[in-house]
């Protein structure tokens, strides 16, 4: 059976990296204790503790979707809300995850440039309604890289990190792209989390280069309590857990993690400067991690799309994303500038 | 870092058999759509319905849990309940995951030999009550093989297929171990599930040679309407899903799942054959799948465990389970053989 | 202890009317079967289905956010979603109860004039997204009259059926107003309802003349499936249900129902009339119910508050609600509208 | 229409006492604002501080599943579960209430004599499982007077709480015939709630003669947080609350509450000794509260249901429960005591 080349729909397209396959291939040697009882995850967790500076308490599941709403569901009950960017993946890309988690708290959606929240847009939700009637705002919670590509500025997530203090909220990073954050913004992983305000973390191993994998993060110790439990009973705790962590160990112990998210922002990079030469390209948002957001006329959308190039479409917008990932090659982007330079002549 | 020799705590302990593993590497050359849109999960749900002689659908979870609590919640609502033995897995092990994934469906249980539900145990809980103030069953789970190492007859899931009628209840196969209840029984798996009346089959395939990874396998496809949304809500659809129906695949067409399970019975079954050899020790249940319930000495117990001897106890009974696995070695099962030879003289 | 003259913050504020409260005293004689096996129940019942015209089911449930709640949970599943306009009770003042009560189903908003959906804005929100990764539309509610004291017609309802049938969603009633829509509308309780398609209503009693009790109708019979068990289980099912049923079938049989909600409707149209002919009172939609919504100077409103007028406002829009109920006296509001000509002048 | 003469089912087949009646009947006079910020509720809450002589926190619920329900799952996370006797209401007569409101919360069962949890029952569940797979104990709930119309002592609460300090447990107490035990034990309020122990109670209203209405009072403030929106999103928040509170006021300022339990408590101890003259009748368990558990032989239940006598039987036992209320009378008694006499002979 044959996949594909390498695309541009998702950095979930692609396969496992060659050092998280390597730690799973070691990890297979022999019998190991179930449910997370073995040393490569205790080493994994360890790893993460160190990479972070801070004695955290690490979680793994088996996706994105059930890190964020499992997490959220420890920060909030049924009777609370979640202020997240109304572009935020928990709303739009999850089928209701979050509420089902917490049984029932509500997304409250803030507008706000560049798929990222600000300070007045939150506050401005959760001073709209306090009475008894409505859920109460508890959680902000924010994706580092964006949805749309770009990435909250240390200062942008300071200015967070003193609204949710002011009104007492939780903070959750959606960090489905956080490795791309970190390589974008050149400040340390503890700089941009819980130095900046953040209680708990989903860092994704998937889009990483994992073949599966999520961390959850919590620094805020006190949150995590019986959290495994929590885990187990979402069907979120892997018996042969070592095949998640090994890998993880892997991206961390070799620097793949970093390595992987930089190539992919490099690519993103060479791809929109490729793109930004040809007439009739605009971008759409600040090009900031692996990911590219260009407008296209709409029949050279079609032609692309008749040459089997994948890519997500917004539509009406006349917009695409090109999403590039640890396994994207400068072949197939110059591949599919050409397409695009043929397209709109 | 080392994992262990092969042990007999679970056969989760075991890791990813050859098979398994060939065909997620090659799964892992190039790119491939996520969310199962992809060749390997067509043709892994395609082979089910091969296997199984019937047009079913199949949904794939990372876990069991997942598996039997999601696939249970799609038969009964909130206000619904399950028949089950009161040794059944999802009362025992699942932390509570039916009642979450259901938003409370009570588990009720009923006693039977050997781990085994029977037409009159499943009888005298639905007649005892029928009143609006206790939930109304709606569905029978059988664990198949069970939880003590028994395995259904024919006979018997006829007699409960007849009570599932008669009360108009869906019948749930758990089948942690399903592959091993097929290789003991030499009857079809279409025999032992849809033609004998189940719904709906967890097929696991961590325990049978894979990372991870579960087939929920609907007979009755009107029960998996929407299925698909519910799976991706709750958290267990995989965006690099070739990755679990690959090696499933690999287990399927290369005849593994099979090879696998009576490899581990037949250990089971020299184990026990040797294990009864030996003055004190005793049988416990029926040895008919890939476990061995022996009862031991107290003192012999803990001199096991003082060698580094892993398996499970039942406390106060002095009772033990010995699990064999797709990687079970007659060379360990004759060490161990030999210490409880040791022990008890 | 004393209560407060009648005001116009909402229907809620009133007491139990006369007919209510007789039948109540009645069913005060005497003991009674608990949990709806009394007459009055099965009598109030009864009344229902004669009135509406058709052999529909009813329950009795404590309050209207319960009514709402449990009947969309029962006309959905938590991967499901309920179309719903963005000023919907359902949505804005039940804190997440249909989310609570459903274990995570979305509401997805829809704006229209005058706080009606229309069948461009569902069928809009219907074709949006059809992916796994959104819930999918299962329901229409709609509010009758509407939350900004508007009545959908009849040539609206219709244009809702079909859009319901074309996509096969279901229709949802939300009638905490029911009785003023109908004597608005000068049609019978069953055009209204079912022949327009709706399949579940939800019948308010509280604002209507009750101490509290709501009915749920369900037209479509089908949905009402183990429906007692579902309200049993969320703590709706009153052991001395008596007292919910024998109130409503004073209502109904008095035809207080009508009579208090044409009193509610002509008082707010003779406030309504009033108000307009102050200069400086604007009117912000179409009067067609019990409320009456106008726009005041901010300091015309402070001085109404100053006086202890008890009415909701809009922040920000100048606006007010003025709500009328079955206790609304005609000297009360010549003294309202004494103090708004005051103020303006 | 007519009602029934009183009967020994349910102390909710009576009706409303005089007392609730006219303080009910009081609070109809004008209008008042509605969701509990009216004067009588404000009041009936500072009576509660009264009566149990702490600064407690005081919700009202509709009724008692719904009080039971959401307390628990004020107390715990889905994760955990709930200890409680084998006969518990919240077991056996809610239908699932308290997984619902929980979202999965386990009840594990515990025998005992009587009704009764004991020290030993409890710790014996609470050590039996540690792990993950299973869920964390975290709340004990007891019912006062019990299930089975027996009374905890003060001995017996202090050996409770001791166990419930031991291993972290909250307790939570089920007073659906709170009155009834205060009646029969000679202690005040406070005595036999925080001051043993208690962290919530449910105080019913219902069975002591109201229409409907329960008090639920957080002795442990902490665990009141956000409480209200709990009430709310469940549907449980009345908007004419003053119809519940008001009514409760006069329960308790007449002090209506312990006369109507002491009454009800005194008939079922002269039905008991009236019963015990009989040859062939026989207790089953201690008549301690306002409940009398006798043996009759098959046919003389037969007998007194020919004559439309309405009790709770329990098949197979010979057993049946007469239960005695406020509005019981002795001519009744008498009545049904002949019968026996009658249906024996």
């Amino acid at each position: 059976m044959s996949n594909n080349a390498e695309q541009f729909a998702s950095d979930n397209y692609s396969g496992i990296c060659p050092e998280a396959l390597e730690y799973m291939l070691q990890a297979n040697l022999g019998s190991a204790p179930a449910y997370g009882n073995d040393e490569w995850t205790q080493k994994a967790a360890d790893y993460f503790r160190e990479l972070f500076e801070i004695d955290c308490e690490v979680f793994f599941t088996f996706n994105g979707t059930a890190a964020n709403s499992l997490s959220l569901a420890a920060l909030c009950q049924s009777y609370h809300s979640v202020i997240c960017h109304e572009t935020a993946h928990i709303e739009t890309d999850e089928c209701g995850a979050p509420e089902f988690a917490s049984n029932g708290s509500k997304l409250l959606l803030a507008p706000g440039e560049n798929g990222k929240l600000t300070a007045q847009s939150i506050e401005s939700i959760v001073t709209k309604r306090t009475d008894i009637h409505f859920p109460k705002p508890k959680v902000i919670s924010i994706t580092q890289s964006t949805e749309l590509g770009t990435v909250y500025t240390i200062e942008e997530l300071w200015q967070i990190k003193e609204i949710a203090q002011k009104y007492q909220l939780k903070v959750h990073m959606d960090g489905a792209r956080f490795a791309n954050a970190v390589a974008a913004m050149n400040k340390s992983p503890a700089e941009i989390t819980w130095k900046s305000g953040v209680d708990v973390l989903c860092f994704c191993g998937t889009k990483n280069g994992m073949a599966l994998g999520e961390a959850i993060i919590f620094f805020n110790r006190k949150l995590a309590e019986d959290f495994d439990y929590r885990c187990k009973q979402a069907g979120q705790l892997a018996s042969k857990m070592r095949f998640i962590s090994a890998p993880w160990l892997g991206l961390l112990e070799t620097g793949a993690w970093l390595k992987n998210a930089r190539h992919a922002n490099q690519c993103a990079e060479y791809l929109e400067n490729q793109l930004l030469q040809i007439d009739g390209v605009e971008i759409m948002f600040p090009r900031e991690a692996n990911a590219v957001f260009v407008k296209l006329p709409e029949q050279v959308i079609q032609n692309l799309k008749d040459k089997h190039w994948q890519f997500y479409t917004f539509i009406g917008v006349g917009g695409v994303r090109f999403m590039c990932s640890w396994n994207t090659t400068k072949a197939r982007m110059d591949e599919l500038i050409k397409d695009v330079q043929e397209a709109i002549a």
